[in-house]
C-alpha cells in the first residue's frame, strides 16, 4: 500500500530557517511603523523579505513590482534558496526578457502571511517568542499590498512604472490599482479576477480542511512540537493542483496511461501516471511551504472581492484612474475563466480607463501564466514598450 | 477553530450492521457459485443485497435493473434503513413515475464492493472471520455487472427489459450492454462515459489519499480497532462533491454569501455558506458510507475503459447489438461532459445500433440526474413507452 509518506528533510529545515532570517534582503519595520490590518489589528514589529533585479534609475521611474501567486515567493528570478530550483518566472524576467532587467528595476516581495521571510504564521511572534501560528490575524490581499507599499516607500519610489502578476498576484495588481492609483503607471493582471467565486472558495475550503484534519496540525501549533501536517498539506496541494491544469492538458500529458507497466495492478498504488504525478506534486510542496501560510493565503484569496469593497460596484474601484491596464486571460483556465477578466475590463471601460485585453488560446489551463506562452510574452512586450514611451522612458536607458 | 469533527453515532453503527446482515433481501452464493473477478481471483461465498419494487409478470419480460452511482445503494425507492431519508431516485421510480412500479418489476442491488449488504471490504472475510478490509480484491465495473447477472439469474429472468443508471450506474449500464447484449432489451445510460478521464482519476486519487492520510484508516484495518477515518473520508467527499455541481449552480445557490452574518470573521470558521454546506456534506457522508468501500468504488470507476477492453475500439464493445439505447447528458456536467456521451453514441452509430441521444440544458451539473429535471423524465417516459411497444408489453398490463 502506497500512502503519501513525505519525510522531513534538510529542505524543509532550510525553509523553516527562512521564516525569520531569510537569505533575501529584508525591510524591517519597528513598533513605530505598525502595520494596520483589515482585521482591525495592527502588527509590529513586522518585516518584508524581497529580491531585486536590475538597477533603479536616477528619477526612480523604472521600477516594476512583481506580485507572486498563492504558493510563489520573492525568488522570481534567482535560484530558490530552499529547493535549489530556478526562479518561478525566469521566462518573463531577466536580461532581454519581456521584463528586461537591463532596463527595469524589478522588485518581488514575499507576501504578508507568507513563509519565506515576510511576517507570517511561521514567523516568531514578538509577544511570545514562539511562532505566531493562528495568532497572526487573518491577512487580506489589501494588507499584502499595504505591506508592499511600505517596502516601495523604503526605496523612495513614488510611482511604480508597472505592477504585474498572475492569479493571487493578479489580485494584488488590481488591489494596487484600486488602493494607490496615483502610484501605479501601468498594470498587468493575468489569469485573475475581481473576486473569488463560490467554486474557488469551495476548493480552498477542501484544502484547509485537509490540513486541519491532519492530527499533526495540532490546532496550528505544530511548529512548537517540531512536526507539521505534511499529509494533510500534500492532499490540499493535490486537490488544488488539479484546478491549475485543464482537462485537455491532463488528457494530453497523462491520459489514462499506466505507470511503468502494461496492466493495472488491481491495487491502490499509483497505477496511472496522473496519480504518480499528483502525489509527487503533493510531496514536494510540503518541503517548501508552511501549512499555516497555506491557510492564510487561501483565506486572503477567498476574502478578495473588489466590488464589495466599493459599494458593490466594481467600476468604483477604478474611478477616474489614470493607470493603463492590460488584462490577460487563458481560454482553458477554469479557475479564473475569461468572464472574470472581462468583468474587470468592463469596469475599467465604464470609467473610461485605458485598457487592453487579451485572451490567449492555450490548453494549459490556469498555470499557463507560468509557462512558455509566446503569445503572452509578445503582449507583455508590446504593452511595456508602449507604456515606456508614454512614461518617457528612453530605449535602453535607465 | 472549527475543524471537521464528525462524531461516531448510532447512524454509523446501523450502517456497520448492514454490511453483513442488511435489512434488504440478500441473494447468497456458496463456494459452489464462486464469483470470478477481473483481478484474477475468485471470491466465495459471496452475497448481493437488493430491493425490488412492483411485480414480475408471468413471462418475466417487465424487469428493470437500476444501477446505482458511487455513493448510492439499493434503496432507490424506499426509506433508507440507515439515514431514514427517502430513496435516492423516488422522482424516477414509483407508481405513476417514469419507471412505473405499477407496470414494471424494478430491481436495484448494492454493487459488489459496496457497504450495504453486498460483499465488500466491510463484509466479514470467511477465511478470517474479520472484515475483509483491503484483502478483498479490487473490483471492476464488469465484476459488479457479473454479480448483478447472477442475481438476475436467481429470479429466473433471461432478458431485462431495461437497464438504467447515472454516473457509475451509467458505466454499469454500458457494461451490461457490452457483456450481456442478449440479456438487455433497452438501456439508458445517463451522465456517464465509456471511460474515466485523467481529470476524473485525479479527483478520485485526491479522495483516496485523503482517506489513507487519516491515521484512523490504519492501513485499511480500522474496523478491527472500532475506529474509522472519518476526517479523511469527509475531506474526500467534500472534494468530490464540488465536481458533482457546476460553477453556475454554486454561484446561484451560494455565491459569496456569508453564513448568518454581515462581515467576515477574519478567521478559519465557516464564513461562507458554501464552506458550511461542504462541511455538512462531508460530515453526513461518513455516517452512511464505509471508507474502504469508497476506495473500491473510486478504483472501479478509474479502471473503467470499455474501448481498452475491446481492442481499443469502442464500437467493438457494441458490435451487432440489438439493444436499443437512449444516451443522456447534461450541459453543465463537467465530470462527464457531453463529449463522453457523444463518443458512446458515435460508437453505437458505427455499429448501426438503435440509439437516441439527448443533451439536457441545465445549470445543475453532474448531479442533475438525481434531481427534478422535467426534460429528463419526459425523455425517459418516451423511451420506455417506445421500448415497451417494441417489446410487446401491453399498456397497464403485467
Amino acid at each position: 500500500m502506497t500512502e503519501l509518506r513525505p519525510t522531513e528533510d534538510t529542505v524543509s529545515l532550510a525553509r523553516r530557517r527562512e521564516a525569520d532570517d531569510p537569505s533575501s534582503p529584508v525591510a524591517r519595520f519597528g513598533t513605530d511603523r505598525a502595520l494596520m490590518l483589515d482585521a482591525g489589528v495592527a502588527i509590529a514589529p513586522w518585516q518584508i523579505a524581497y529580491q531585486t533585479y536590475g538597477a533603479l534609475n536616477a528619477d526612480k521611474s523604472n521600477a516594476v513590482l512583481v506580485c507572486h501567486a498563492l504558493t510563489g515567493d520573492q525568488h522570481v528570478g534567482n535560484t530558490h534558496p530552499v529547493t535549489g530550483k530556478p526562479g518561478w518566472w525566469t521566462s518573463m524576467i531577466g536580461p532581454g526578457k519581456p521584463i528586461d532587467t537591463d532596463r527595469y528595476f524589478v522588485i518581488c516581495a514575499n507576501v504578508l502571511g507568507g513563509c519565506l521571510g515576510t511576517t507570517g504564521p511561521a514567523s516568531t511572534n514578538p509577544a511570545t517568542g514562539k511562532p505566531y501560528g493562528l495568532d497572526l490575524p487573518v491577512i487580506t490581499i489589501r494588507d499584502m499590498v499595504r505591506a508592499q507599499a511600505a517596502l516601495v516607500d523604503s526605496f523612495g519610489i513614488g510611482e511604480l512604472f508597472l505592477v504585474i502578476g498572475g492569479s493571487m498576484g493578479g489580485m494584488q495588481v488590481l488591489q494596487w490599482a484600486a488602493s494607490y492609483p496615483e502610484r501605479v503607471f501601468a498594470c498587468l493582471p493575468i489569469a485573475t479576477g475581481p473576486r473569488h467565486s463560490s467554486q474557488n472558495i469551495a476548493f480552498h475550503e477542501v484544502g484547509r480542511q485537509a490540513v486541519m484534519a491532519d492530527p499533526d496540525w495540532r490546532g496550528g501549533r505544530y511548529l512548537d512540537f517540531d512536526v507539521s501536517p505534511r499529509k494533510g498539506l500534500a492532499v490540499a496541494r493535490m486537490a488544488a493542483h488539479i484546478t491549475y491544469l485543464s482537462e485537455a492538458v491532463l488528457h494530453r500529458k497523462f491520459g489514462r496511461r499506466l505507470q511503468d507497466r502494461d496492466k493495472p495492478t488491481f491495487g491502490f498504488d499509483s497505477d496511472f501516471q496522473i496519480e504518480s504525478y499528483l502525489r509527487h506534486q503533493g510531496m514536494t510542496f510540503v518541503d517548501r511551504f508552511d501549512a499555516n501560510s497555506y491557510l492564510y493565503m487561501t483565506r486572503a484569496m477567498d476574502y478578495f472581492d473588489l466590488a464589495a469593497d466599493h459599494g458593490g460596484v466594481l467600476a468604483n474601484a477604478f474611478k477616474g484612474t489614470k493607470t493603463r491596464f492590460c488584462v490577460m486571460s487563458f481560454t482553458s483556465d477554469w479557475l479564473f475563466p475569461t468572464t472574470e477578466s472581462r468583468s474587470v475590463v468592463h469596469a475599467l471601460n465604464a470609467g473610461g480607463a485605458s485598457v487592453s485585453f487579451a485572451e490567449i488560446v492555450t490548453d494549459r489551463g490556469h498555470d499557463a501564466f507560468l509557462l512558455d506562452e509566446p503569445e503572452m510574452f509578445k503582449i507583455v512586450n508590446g504593452f511595456i514598450a508602449s507604456a515606456a514611451r508614454a512614461r518617457g522612458l528612453k530605449e535602453g536607458a535607465r
